[in-house]
């Protein structure tokens, strides 16, 4: 069986604060702890909020393509730039819907940029630098502060994407650290012998989504443990290759 | 908290197969029982055995245009023609992929035709022929053999697609009753004040992948609840509209 569990209690996070110290303490007021094999997902919006990944509308001058774009949409257009500012190459840009494919590669909405959650009017929240080496970051502070082994907790920061063809968002994974993004099937068989022959389970992702359920939208459960999953490990010689993994090269890529 | 509970134990699900007793038994087999508010979650494969949803390679005679495709990347010819046949058009056809709109309006690989768990080689496995309409039918037999009030369960029916941009595949719903597919946040606020615009979590979806957390692909596991999930249901006066809420439809859609 597996638990999902959320982590209310955290305090509005501010630039600069110990994110990892502070699911901590969010963690013992609920008497909770962490323990070794648990999968800790972080909403990428309190981790943006620790690092100062923010932006103020009015510290941004639009520039004429932003002003051109904002105006067919009656959108502001200090807003349009900051997304293309964050932005790598214009995947869509129709009915009013910019899709963008970031800097780390994710193809998504705006660029990420939201203002949702923001903590003043004006504000507007960009995604983490790179949000594998944060994950990195908070499963390092998180193990130590526990006293458990380096390898004992696993760190996935999710983000709400929308996606082609389907209506409505889900929660996927942006960020990883000590968790294999994918498991991989390959050469396994099904009970009838069939060799599996391609499938390769993103269950960074599929983690991300279950963590939404005790999560919700409206930020007051930033963080939940996924407990009892007993996910693809790296070996002792493997790299933390992260979330980027996910990432897909262009050649392969049939919805450039 | 929610609890991911895997069922194991159902036999071999063959055509004409009573799916809800199967489960049923495996479900008291295991010390367990269903309870008001758990959410099932069925892989499509055994719902389409159960339905008889199978097509043997040997009856199949490929159109010259299967034959040709199949040719130029060593496939098949009669599984090409299959996908061909369950297909309501084809949205990509390159690099040996062929992602197609099945006529529910899923675009998927191959149109979810898959010989993977199949019980025998040369058989291939359709996707149901409704699985909105199967999700209702499991939702009414089990309600019933449970002795639960009718509207205690939610049933939802997964499989596995991949998707653009991003690496691996997820489980996804394909069918659903007694559930909201989206959990519509529109004119809500979060803590901060700012009214969310457009967030509609497909939270059938997310229920999917998180229940793929416990069945794994090798299809030992083909039935999951989710215990403990708040979803969002039906007023008395509503349709139980199911998965094909999730089907974009074409104007809505970028990329077509």
């Amino acid at each position: 069986m597996i638990q999902l569990i959320g982590i209310p209690g955290l305090p509005e996070i501010r630039p600069g604060d110990d994110l990892a110290a502070q699911t901590l303490g969010a963690l013992t007021a609920a008497g909770e702890r962490l323990r070794a094999g648990d999968v800790v997902v972080f909403t990428s919006k309190i981790v943006s909020k620790a690092e100062g990944r923010l932006v103020t509308l009015e510290s941004i001058t639009p520039s004429a393509f932003a002003i051109e774009w904002a105006a067919q949409f009656g959108k502001d257009p200090r807003h349009v730039e900051v997304v293309l500012r964050e932005a790598r190459r214009i995947v869509r840009m129709d009915h009013g819907v910019l899709v963008a494919e970031t800097r780390h590669g994710f193809v998504c909405a705006n660029a990420g940029v939201d203002a949702s959650n923001a903590r003043v009017d004006g504000e507007l929240i960009l995604l983490p630098e790179d949000s594998d080496v944060s994950a990195r970051q908070l499963r390092t502070a998180l193990t130590q502060a526990s006293s458990l082994a380096s390898d004992a907790l696993a760190v996935v920061i999710s983000d709400t994407f929308g996606r082609p063809w389907r209506g409505g968002q889900t929660n996927i994974a942006i960020g990883a650290s000590g968790i294999q993004a994918l498991h991989r099937y390959r050469g396994q068989s099904d009970p009838a012998g069939h060799t599996l022959r391609a499938t390769s389970i993103a269950v960074i992702d599929e983690l991300a989504a279950a963590a939404e359920l005790v999560m919700g939208k409206l930020d007051r459960v930033p963080v939940a443990i996924v407990r009892g999953y007993d996910y693809p490990h790296f070996g002792p010689d493997e790299e933390d290759t992260g979330a980027a993994e996910l990432v897909r090269q262009a050649g392969r890529d049939l919805f450039r």
